[in-house]
């Protein structure tokens, strides 16, 4: 047994955590062993792959994948998590887009889950909706296997919402934790993260709300820097302001890239669209306003366009602590020059951390499995250990 | 080993039957003791997943499911059912539906069939065309098997088709069994099988056909009601006529829901397309008269509209015996207020039989599993028998 | 163990190959040890098959289906190879055909292939593209695995191409090494391939350029004959004259069907468009010119009929050695009378041969997953001796 694989084992079983059960929908509704112990979990799986030891704990089953938005990093991720666990992805595929809710929601998810393990959902493009689909797909559950219909209550992982994106912001601490040698050297280091002009109109809020959220947990400096009118949910802005306070970290709102760049060991240049924004299109498309929401689509390039100058540039990079602050991005990046004429960094600044950001989203299969494994299961800690135990070879030669 | 499992495998065992390697296309060609078998398989599998005891029989292999029609139930329920028994799933997507035929049909089957074990086929839009499809693709693939181009000849079980649905209609009779505490004591039970109101048009008939059709076997009163010109296809209506004779049941139509809920035990109130209109689609259909088939569905929308009052209301459940006849739906219901302005069903009526009509559900996927494991293999008990023996389990902690 | 399992075995052992990280693009960059290995492998695998030995050398995995043109034979026997392999099929749908590059390309290609072993990829629709895009596909895994960002290099394996058909014409020249009874007894045999008339246009020269590169390998006589505009790539038409060189074949240019087909041992009639047309029609593709390509396709249309007396009729077919040469085709085929009006082939000669193509289709899935096993192993012979030794059935009983 290879030393980590072996503490990481000593290590996931001195948290004290109740996952068992509780879908995982926001980080900021765990606490901070939670949290450590699914980090540690990721890493205990990402190392007994790399030994070729079989995570397989499931003989059968099924795990849902649920996309009302499109994907593909993290819908790989998912279907790597499902496999290396031994569930089957299966896709519900809604055809189109809609709100739904009431019966449907409840009979749907009990038809789909008489032999699955895990459901997957993004649900991001509506504000107010996307979360609160999730809680319903679980209450409906929690009935349904209260009721006896379900032999189990499926584990709910959120791969998205308008709040949050657990699996996304999880992996970057991971890799953060990682990069900096282990979380406790993250304690005191600054993390910019800014707003950054893309050419596209709509991103959802949930990387940023994600990362201030969780990066003020655990004594991180979090500096948050965007146009005026780019807000985020004044909920979440609250979350963060709480943990900064409770973690001896510090989160603070500055009117520019380049303030939020000064000194900073990481920084995080996204777009997304303003709060204001998200939640019109969220009214006219209930009202089906086609016309409206051109019109809004319109009026937002044309005002994303003011702000061009939010690029992470060669020149901002140089405000970095030493000129050397880690670039990270949950991908795909626009690309100044290469993706698009103008976007949210520059071709030489995204090129040399590129193999960084790679790693970073390797994380998220591994993040995505310890959720399922925690919130399936109360007893993780011991399934791992026999199963490195038994060390079952992945590929059998 | 659990009692029921254990009683449930020395049953399965006493009965006659012949199902290798005869497709499950309809159950009226099927004996009673392999209807019994195939039940019994069905809750023997169920209670072996609740007892964490793997299913798996194959190493490796594909399910192929082929929808003609949209399905979310069954297409999970396949799905699982697979799954279960160690199968992938690939889909075959013909992308548009068409009415195949002669070559295409007997190269497409071949083809997709080297490594597969089952195919799972829904064809119920074209009234004539749907089984027989589902035949023609059974001809070619025993012509493959015969000529050396197959190594195995997969199992087709149909998972609808213009005639019947015996996968539904084996789960329901499966729910019945359970409910009313074993299949002797369905004998001189009053089922209504009732055509409904629903906004919509154009349901298949496969539902009631195969209700009336199989309820009939085991001395059940067998109770039809739908206004005049929603008849079913006269072939299965005498079928239902015959059955009932060699039961010692009953089988009447009806002119009115009242007349069939009187004093009836159980009720099946579903919305369907008449069966000359059905006829006449299918020829639309052929003929590419797109210009006709909207005509069609406009008028037979305003027909439907004259019977708004075939609802199952609080007021016709009072007539069923006691007031308490267990409400029954293949899923799912349009239901008045709820999904829809007039529907099927009152809300407080389905609202009360909710986690019943769930429970009805929860048996298709072992029901498609048994009806696999029956065609595809001859010595299914002895397999069984010894997956219990073994009892490796599902979940592997 | 079957003898036959025991001499492929020992056979398989004795080829000096160096497959192993080294995709399986085009059949002219592999050895004849390598191709008479994978010819042997591909057999091995559907004789364990036969005999119930599993073939699962991975306990979890991703296998990647990457279409970008549609497919229903490849991607079943790509399922199926999988699938054999103990791999879930995980499909990249990119929604709308692109010719994606650069950043783009690295990006996706890491970012799905992080727990997934084998992307098989179709991309043919472009002349001059998709052998390119699969090649940047390549040195994008190459540096993420040495970059470590991906834990191990997953094997690509063409699926088609606009060059070569690998996994088509190795399953064409191992149906012909099990008809003719081994590969030495093609040495000498003529084998017509020629183009045919189809109603249908712009149809991949994939498939003659595979056949006249491989089947000029090991001592075969080429005999190519199409109208005069539909050319091949030149390029390959090089490596099909170098290939009969060295083998002691022979390659020739006809310029009839009746010259082609006389006296040959095998016929492969089959439609394609001509070279020049396929250059112009990527041009006006990449300009997104709509207008023009229709206008190509009706002129083409209007060309390709000038030669509807290509047509592989009982008259051509009496022209071949002693009236019985071998009929094939990668199908489907368009029949005349059958699957068209006007097409490639007769009824009665496609009827008379349809088991035999039939069997020919049936070696994709084995020849896949022998390229899947070399590329991705430096060890097959072995792994396959010891999972020949340990005998786990496929099916369990």
């Amino acid at each position: 047994m290879n030393s980590e694989i072996k503490a990481l084992l000593e290590e996931i079983k001195t948290y004290n955590t109740d996952l068992y059960r509780h879908d995982l929908l926001w980080t900021w509704e765990k606490s901070d062993d939670e949290l450590k112990c699914i980090l540690s979990m990721a890493r205990l799986l990402m190392q007994m792959r790399k030994e070729n030891i079989s995570a397989k704990v499931f003989d059968s089953g099924l795990g849902i994948s649920l996309f009302r938005d499109n994907s593909t990093r993290t819908r790989f991720s998912f279907a790597s998590a499902c496999n290396l666990l031994g569930l089957a992805v299966q896709d519900l595929d809604e055809k189109k887009s809609q709100i739904a809710h009431g019966e449907t929601v409840r009979e749907t998810a009990n038809m789909i889950s008489f032999l699955s393990e895990v459901i997957g959902i993004r649900d991001d493009m509506y504000l107010g909706a996307g979360n609160k689909y999730m809680r319903e797909v679980g209450a409906a559950l929690d009935d349904g296997y209260k009721q006896g219909v379900l032999p189990q209550r499926p584990a709910i992982v959120n791969l998205q919402c308008d709040y949050d994106h657990p699996t996304q912001v999880m992996a970057d601490l991971a890799w953060l934790k990682e990069y900096f040698g282990g979380l406790e050297n993250l304690r005191g280091k600054k993390i910019a993260m800014t707003w950054a002009y893309s050419p596209s109109y709509g991103k959802p809020l949930s990387v940023p709300q994600g990362v201030i959220a969780l990066m003020t947990r655990f004594g991180m400096h979090v500096s948050l820097a965007h146009p005026e009118e780019y807000t985020l949910i004044p909920e979440i802005m609250n979350v963060a302001k709480n943990n900064a306070e409770k973690s001896g970290g510090k989160f603070e709102v500055v009117k520019t890239m380049d303030e939020a760049f000064k000194d900073a060991d990481i920084v995080y240049p996204k777009s997304w669209a303003p709060y204001a924004v998200m939640g019109k299109r969220t009214e006219l498309l209930k009202q089906n306003d086609h016309e409206g929401l051109k019109e809004l689509e319109k009026k937002c390039l044309a005002n994303n366009a003011k702000f061009m100058d939010w690029e992470c540039t060669e020149e901002k990079m140089k405000l970095t602590k030493n000129g050397k602050g880690l670039y990270m991005h949950c991908l795909p990046a626009d690309i100044t020059d290469v993706s698009c004429e103008h976007g949210e960094v520059a071709a030489s600044v995204f090129d040399r951390y590129r193999v960084e950001t790679y790693k970073e989203a390797g994380y998220k299969p591994y993040i995505i499995a310890a959720m399922m494994l925690t919130t399936r299961f109360p007893n993780v800690p011991e399934m791992l250990a026999a199963q490195v135990e038994k060390a079952r070879k992945r590929i059998k030669f």
